[in-house]
């Protein structure tokens, strides 16, 4: 082969000057510019069928105190080295929608139609999505909440603080529920804790919502094929679901990693936003330590759409093996 | 946290008995399980769109000959590294269409209608993708092929023969198209590539098409903005493509490697297909050497759907980071 060099594959090159072959009054004008394709995508585990919903992305300055425990510095090298923006946080929402045959479970609700005409469109996509991809919103019989964080509960609501799923049963994690509805636990908390998330949730689980709401235990189904396990440390219940059908298992993460690029490939760095952050830690390592043992496949409500990904060990921590797109289920 | 042993994760749990909030009479009944997301993905390169639009992936028998310098044991563990299935060869094809504001480009063309047919549509789904991604195929007013082989070219045709894309000039690597239209090469081929390749490229390179080609030259911009470069090997005309657009950049592979779990990851592997596997693997090297010392984006035919990643070296070899999907543009 000739010389293959920068100069040669980057600087402007000399148009060839083709002759054309169609005479140009038959050519057809290049359409405008046209919108992405419907954030949604499917697979199978064992007879379940699910559907990964994004909610979209967020784009936000890289705050200063992202981590306890690593510096702006270091934070601008993982996002280098994962070819992200220096002094940008990007941070997807991905919940996904379980078919199980008899119940058709949404897990997490994302960040909500108010905040889809906050942000045009930028997050809170998760309806608009549903409907390209054939799902009745009113159709969803079961909701399923990891934690009471606005990006998995907010979508509970419509912007006029009505049911976004009128017909689907809300079900919580009862260590999670619990310390959010307590009194002493939000007279105890920061103040940043209070105004930025107690208050939200007392407005976000309203009259209309308790209604629907029944607890779950960790350890246990919360509806047969999806177990709720233990993951707490970013919130005090948070929670993770494995789902199992037939021989397959994927496992939902919810936050036990927020971005998989930052806290995957440093699994003992310390977000600002996970409430005891050395349970936190212990458990991402427990719960990564274990993905990897069983090759079992995560679910990561913040690793970039489809969501879908093994994991590997690395020298720091983690590296997620994206699942190729399969066009065909 | 509480104990979290792969017992309690995968084991059979027991049912909540949670009780129902919603009477079953409102329930609506789970949707029967739908189809795929349409295939296709869109970015921007500079001022330029681009449109991923997948032909589909095929899945087959691992060929006992995969690679010339390899065993089959050595690519089963590349396999099983990758989380891909045992004795299986998973090859996604994925063409691109780039609107430059003034031309509307298809590269490559996919495996065809007749394919489509044949596979019942598990490849050949371009033309479907298209009419998803709201492209005219009579809109495109440019084809442009990397190499003549059949994922490449076959899709030029309608199953009767005709065009598929009536209103495109057809452009094409000169050395590429010398060697396969020309008889002396022909009568010295081994006879596997007589049957399976010269005598298909006469079939698709037929009367209509001949009427819109025109070749090209290395080194040089095929139309504005889309420069070849020479990535000769894998067949004598090879052909990647630079796509440039302000600032912005990204390198059209072709099969400078296929699929990246193999060949990425061991770019001195000898693939079956590799017209000369020896000047194929130093392109490879040349090509993924220059894509890490530039950050330079690459778009894989055969990458996973969306197929665009960077690239960073391993020991062996090189590893791609997919491009994390973004849902709006």
């Amino acid at each position: 082969m000739s010389e293959l060099t920068r100069r040669e594959l980057i600087a402007g090159a000399v148009a060839a000057g083709l002759a054309a072959a169609v005479p140009a009054s038959v050519r057809a004008v290049a359409p405008p510019p046209g919108k992405q394709a419907a954030g949604f995508y499917r697979y199978k585990v064992g007879s379940f069928e699910i559907t990964v919903v994004t909610d979209g992305v967020n784009r936000m300055k890289l705050p200063d105190t992202m981590v306890g425990n690593a510096t702006k510095d270091q934070v601008n090298e993982a996002l280098a080295a994962a070819y992200m923006e220096k002094d940008v946080f990007v941070g997807p929402y991905n919940p996904i929608v379980v078919n199980t045959g008899s119940k058709l479970a949404l897990i997490d609700t994302g960040t909500s139609e108010a905040a889809f005409n906050n942000t045009k469109g930028v997050s809170g996509q998760l309806m608009n999505n549903l409907a390209a991809a054939g799902i009745d919103f009113k159709a969803i019989d079961t909701v399923i909440i990891s934690h009471y964080h606005g990006d998995h509960v907010n979508g509970l609501l419509k912007a006029d603080g009505s049911l976004a799923f009128p017909n689907a049963e809300v079900l919580v994690p009862a260590v999670e529920h619990k310390y959010w509805m307590d009194d002493g636990e939000m007279s105890r908390a920061p103040k940043g804790r209070v105004e930025g998330m107690f208050i939200n949730n007392r407005r976000v689980f309203n009259a209309e919502v308790m209604k629907r709401l029944r607890t779950y235990e960790w350890g246990k189904e919360v509806i047969p094929g999806i177990t709720a396990v233990d993951t707490s440390g970013h919130t005090v219940g948070h929670t993770a679901h494995v789902l199992s059908s037939g021989s397959d298992k994927v496992f939902v993460q919810a936050d036990v990693t927020h971005v998989p690029y930052l806290f995957a490939r440093n699994p003992g760095w310390h977000a600002f936003y996970d409430q005891n952050p050395v349970a936190a830690e212990a458990t991402r390592r427990k719960v990564y330590d274990m993905l990897v043992a069983e090759r079992m496949m995560v679910q990561g409500f913040h690793y970039p759409f489809p969501s879908l990904a093994y994991v590997e060990k690395t020298g720091n921590g983690y590296r997620e093996i994206p699942v190729p797109w399969n066009p065909t289920i």
